[in-house]
């Protein structure tokens, strides 16, 4: 039987063996929400990079680029961290260079050992339990967090995972018993249930109360982004 | 207002400041546990030490051993990590020399900048919690976790504290707002709730269910173990 585990930051990486592993990278607010709603949009590919002075040389070459850093988008860049700034045509075919606070860090991090990598969200789970399914290796999911620090939604994104994949899967650790049990709280009513979260009221600092309830939705797209090589492309 | 605040594991303990706090650590099964139930039973101090090395040493010159290991006794030592080897008359007035695979890990993390250490678990709950009312300070629960992944039972006993304190303490992190809402989800029935948790698993191969349901038994003591110096006494 395959397990399935969770990583509740980037900086507990360490003490998970994924050489056997899909990692799937969970970002919901909001860098792994954007990439699959650019995905489902038309992109044509996503660099993921670690700092914001890559994502400009990648941007002089060609590539539109996004940059967040502290939720807010970085001065000169294209597109922000709104999914809703990947609802565009004039993105269709395009190549994206991305780099996040947490998202692409976690991404990075991953790539090293793990035999493929996922960017996962509430957008697309659906899509990415079919695809595990199919797939003979165990999967961690690696929630990305905020500085290194857990996260509620990244944890419940985990959780439902989990929840869909524990028939067919073993939950042999705590921090993915805990992930299920929290969703199984949280599930009636994500927004709700994160109302109090810190991220959200770092968010809502911002206004973006549009961007949460979107990327709290399940399964708008059928779209799986994987990483091959440096970039991320939709199966 | 103070803050009250949760890492998950030691080796999150980087990502947060704590010279401003008082740190508790919990290592429900079962370092934290044998400790207060020593000083209940009159154990007169505490050293705990971070390998079994040390531990030897302090044996020759005079103190009472305890070392566990992965779960089990180290050879050559009188006391096991079960609370029940701690009800011994013989011990009272001794001082005992401890090393665990995660508590006394923990303590040493913390020492070097909080305020103050503490040793909490089930059993002194209330009193840790009375002992905080009267401080000034922020408090932060450090979970021993196992290994440095995070576990259920530690996770459980920070969102008791939690609970019993938020009236008075600001709650702004995630990790503590999941452990206040899975102690909620489990409160009613503790041990169930832990049955399938890794380490239950892991220690039910030894035989100790004892053990388990006894550290799960709230204010059997009114101990609030401190560390002064190197060393833990009854407050």
């Amino acid at each position: 039987m395959k397990n399935i585990d969770v990583c509740l930051t980037p900086d507990l990486l360490h003490l998970h063996s994924i050489d056997n592993s899909i990692v799937i990278i969970a970002d919901i607010f909001r860098a792994t929400s954007c990439m699959i709603t650019g995905f489902a949009y038309g992109v044509k590919s996503i660099i993921p990079v670690e700092t914001v002075e890559e994502c400009k040389k990648l941007q002089e070459m060609g590539y539109i680029a996004a940059a967040e850093r502290n939720a807010r988008k970085v001065e000169g860049f294209e597109l922000d961290n709104s999914p809703f700034s990947y609802m565009s045509e004039s993105l269709i075919g395009e190549k994206i260079a991305m780099t996040t606070t947490n998202g692409t860090y976690s991404i990075a991090k991953a790539k090293a050992s793990a035999v493929k990598v996922l960017a996962g969200a509430f957008l697309n789970l659906n899509a990415i339990v079919n695809y595990l399914k199919t797939q003979p290796y165990d999967v961690l999911v690696l929630c990305a967090g905020w500085k290194g620090r857990v996260n509620i939604e990244d944890t419940l994104f985990a959780g439902a995972l989990i929840e869909a994949l524990e028939d067919e899967y073993f939950v042999p650790e705590d921090s993915a018993i805990m992930s299920l049990r929290l969703y199984k709280q949280a599930k009636d009513d994500l927004i709700g249930y994160l109302a109090n979260s810190s991220h959200i009221r770092r968010l809502q600092n911002l206004g973006i109360h549009k961007d949460i309830a979107y990327c709290l939705q399940k399964d708008l797209y059928d779209v799986v982004p994987i990483l091959r090589g440096n970039e991320l492309v939709n199966l």
